[in-house]
């Protein structure tokens, strides 16, 4: 059975050792974040998470959502978990305190996320998306709206969604039919059809908030025309008790390769009533703050599958006896050595973990330079942190779902034959995983946000933010005797991205296809890059506590010098392959004419 | 919808243009099979995999197969496929005549089990299995085993199965504990269970006939104590009628990831009648024959689901509007572009594309010499064939699954959200592929094969049947103009494969596990190498045709051109990373200590 314990000491290096949280309360506004309340909430949702949540993950894929007539049931269990969940007060833990929140960093908020996404990604998609009609709301609409609304998502007594997708388009959104009629009384009328609707309705609570993209009479085709509209489930009264329901309606769900549990559903809205919230026509700006959040979440939905799959293929490797070590019996008593001595089952199962390891590392560090963007008292500070979220989003998208997706497949493959049947659970984190490589924007889209938007803004200076650091790091060390190991092949690595970088600049300048058959695979070269550098700061950590001695954990340390060793010897080298095939440039892609495909 | 149309263009290519297969009808035993005959072959085989096959692919994954009290029934529409399978003669075209076979070379098989595969392959589960049987039973059991079982086999009366793995075990089949008592009509008694047994018990066949690995009384421990026994379902009488009952009945079937139409079963010997296949304690080696023509044909399974996804996803990406060219709108009269003119979408294209076409032209190619190894009347001309078959079959097995595995989930990143959906097809592409990385020896397994058993077999004779006309190909045009852009790549690949095989015969004879940490990326390595030289074959003979003038094909040949200059620049270059992390040894792997983990 796939199994989870959330890697809380790995959490603790992460957040204390390697980042300093503690930092973090000396922002305003964070002043109650200290490290130990940080560690505690963690511990309350370690508890949350392996008792109430992983428990229905198997049987929730099983089951599956049920729709009839236009009502939706959740999977057996879920709706008393989600109770739990709201009981709790998890719904509230970023969301701001005038509106009843907690008020506590993203960084916390994404330690629990990811150990939600471990242990049940079919029940994060219900709070998740509605922390994104929540930031939304937050950022976009007017204050009449934030005070009707935004205290019951944060209670976790509505929920919220995001209806984007149509039956014609989904990445391009300027394709947009729906939409909406300005009424007398200062509401519109939204009419149109939504697909692939994450939590568009579920059993869970008493009423959904969905923020849907509609066009105004008269506005311009494209994006450039769009507009975002609130429009609630149960028109709520100005006191928040529950009204009228709204013209709204879910016609069916989908079924699905996974996160069966999450209801995912066509959408119909029939002259809805519904409110603008911020300008016209800037509906594209609005969804962006949500879009961007949203991504970084399901970087963290990749990261937190492959950190199930990793514990559960090293419980396997363990436990499964066939063969012997290849250097002699390492236990003759048994009828055969577990698996885990074969030097090709290490191979996997260190795969999932140099990555795992490196990218919570990342998402962390991401996490933090968000909260100082958004709380830092100083305008650069704030800026210098944003435009270093802003590069990397599209990276933690991209990579830690492509990494979720290898790491559960490698679980399956550790597990073999076993790995395939379904009550054995990790055939169903490849299926969870598969999801996240697509929606949010696909990865190819990533690939063409990082090389498109995010390498040129602001004249480089959001690529200097993450290049200054790395190009730190490495003078830094490189001299250093027990740093050479890992420096010197993230330096190698490190040429390889900037000589890319170049090239992209000047190419893609002159011809945008050039950047788009880059794309991808400079998307890679980067992320390993960044994942290199988090490697080669956990190392200088490691070293540092190993020598300042006297700790009783030195294997923890040890292992985690092991385990970058494997990264720099067997993962980073990819960046040569990766770099080779994207100064191919384009035209092995588009030679061929589309009639001979 | 997931599409399929047999690629016979594709397919005559390879046999006649690229393999003259021609030729083969000069081996005594094939002169049937003529260029027509084959031919003729191929397209009754599209139509019935095209018309009766496909359709049955969707609704079979929805239904599966159902067990009540020891009955399988598989999904609907599946027994009167069957019936049509067998009424056509399928079952019987590589048998032999003297059993009722045709006769015919495998690379004519092999083709008609790539469409097969990609059509339906849990369909074609049963048929291969019965295959895997026949020719098990063929080559070991004596004459009266084989003239009542083969002729029923070949005509697809009975079915056959593999029944080796147990709960405890799978890769390790030394600790088999399925016992085998002797009787005094010289039939043996065989009790125990077996699970993840193929075709185990279905509703297609009047009987079915389990080669199953056992111990006989007094056997020694490990792989040398193993034999294996016939055990048919029903008793047959000697006339070939059914007579009683057989004490084997289906315990249970498994719910699994894909392949739903394929009866998985729990087989339970229960003092079963069965017979001695070869002799005592040599079963592994009978195992072997069927295991490796099985691994051919698992190899066969991710090509034939790697033509489904290609297709599919051609399909649309030529249909789904999205975006606009990054050259400028390719056509402006759309609201959109269809998605293939992006170039992350060709690339995605390609890639399926440039492995799939080249993998055809391995696989049938080592079909071609399987043949030669079969019939050939020369001594020396049959062991240089076999030989290269032995050392290509991990290669086939391994690096095709995954390249089918790959293909699916790229046909699922081109249908975007809309490939997660069950009802659109391609998404059980991946579910079905996924198994082929696993079974008849997952692919971690093939590469120890590979470096531990074919590498050095007879002194690096096998290898030598690989390298010689790869060296000969690269000599022989390296100085032509028009060639140069296809075997320069190809050499350097080669180089590093050289480099690689030299440093692990050094390193793997002074340490195991320095073989074992190699094999994998080794097996990438050499396989990638097999594939840019069957480019640079195609190539040759694209150029000749082009040269030749005269064809009103020129877009096709040229299609090839464009599709080698694609895989030499996009995907040959995987090689440089493969050789990097093989060389970098195990220690990076085999440092952390198991309890680290």
């Amino acid at each position: 059975m796939a199994t989870y314990k959330a890697p809380l000491r790995e959490m603790r290096f992460v957040l204390q050792e390697l980042l300093s949280v503690d930092a973090i309360a000396k922002l305003p506004g964070y002043e109650e974040a200290t490290g130990d309340v940080v560690e505690a909430i963690l511990e309350e949702g370690a508890k949350l998470c392996e008792n109430e949540l992983m428990p229905l993950n198997r049987s929730g894929d099983e089951e599956g959502c049920h729709y009839e007539n236009g009502v939706v049931r959740t999977p057996k269990g879920f709706k008393e978990a989600y109770k739990l969940f709201a009981d709790g007060g998890w719904p509230a833990l970023s969301c701001a305190p005038r509106y009843g929140g907690q008020g506590l960093p993203k960084v916390v908020s994404l330690a629990v996320e990811e150990m939600i996404c471990s242990a049940n990604i079919s029940f994060g998609m219900y709070p998740g998306l509605s922390v994104g009609a929540y930031n939304a709301i937050e950022a976009s609409a007017g204050e009449a709206l934030k005070a009707l609304y935004l205290p019951k998502l944060a209670s976790g007594a509505w929920a919220g969604t995001m209806c984007l997708t149509e039956p014609q388009c989904g990445t391009d959104l300027g394709l947009v039919r729906t939409r909406a009629e300005p009424a007398a009384d200062g509401s519109y009328a939204i009419t149109g059809t939504k697909i692939f609707i994450s939590a568009g309705e579920h059993d869970l609570t008493e009423n959904i908030i969905h923020l849907v993209l509609a066009r105004l009479p008269g506005a311009p085709d494209g994006t450039h025309g769009i507009s975002l509209f609130l429009v609630p489930r149960e028109l709520p009264n100005a006191d928040g008790s529950l009204g009228m329901r709204n013209a709204v309606r879910c016609g069916s769900i989908e079924h699905k390769m996974g996160i069966k549990a999450s209801a995912t559903c066509v959408m119909n809205f029939d002259a809805a009533k519904g409110w603008l919230v911020g300008e016209p026509n800037k509906g594209m700006r609005c969804m962006f703050v949500m879009m961007n959040a949203a991504r970084l979440g399901v970087g963290i939905q990749g990261l937190g599958i492959a950190e199930t799959a990793y514990q559960s293929a090293v419980a396997y490797a363990k436990e499964r006896l066939a063969g012997r070590s290849l250097a002699g019996a390492k236990h003759p008593d048994r009828p055969a050595d577990p698996i885990i001595v074969h030097p090709d089952v290490r191979r996997m199962l260190l795969t999932m973990r140099a990555q795992v390891e490196a990218a919570r590392a990342l998402a962390y560090w991401v996490g933090l330079e968000g909260d100082k963007a958004a709380k830092h008292p100083d305008a650069a500070a704030r800026e210098a942190a944003d435009d270093l979220v802003a590069l990397l989003t599209p990276i933690v998208k991209a990579y830690f779902t492509d990494m979720g997706f290898e790491a559960a497949n490698l679980a399956v493959q550790t597990y073999g034959g076993h790995g395939y049947i379904r009550e054995n659970g990790v055939e169903q984190l490849v299926r969870d995983a598969r999801i996240t490589q697509i929606y949010e924007g696909a990865n190819g889209i990533q690939a063409l946000d990082l090389v498109g938007r995010k390498l040129g803004s602001h004249m480089g200076r959001s690529l200097r933010r993450f290049f200054h650091p790395v190009l730190g790091l490495i003078e830094a060390y490189q001299g250093d005797a027990k740093m050479a190991e890992f420096v010197l092949p993230l330096a190698k690595a490190f040429g390889r991205l900037q000589q890319a970088t170049a090239w992209l600049a000047e190419q893609g300048l002159r011809d945008p296809e050039e950047a788009g058959a880059a794309a991808s695979d400079y998307l890679r070269l980067f992320a390993l890059v960044a994942l290199g550098y988090m490697w080669c700061r956990m190392a200088k950590t490691a070293l540092q506590k190993l020598a300042d001695g006297g700790t009783e954990e030195r294997s923890f340390y040890e292992a985690k010098l092991a385990t970058a060793r494997f990264f720099m010897a067997r993962l980073l080298p990819q960046t040569g392959t990766l770099f080779a095939t994207l100064m191919a440039g384009k035209k092995p892609l588009m030679a061929l004419a589309e009639a001979a495909f």
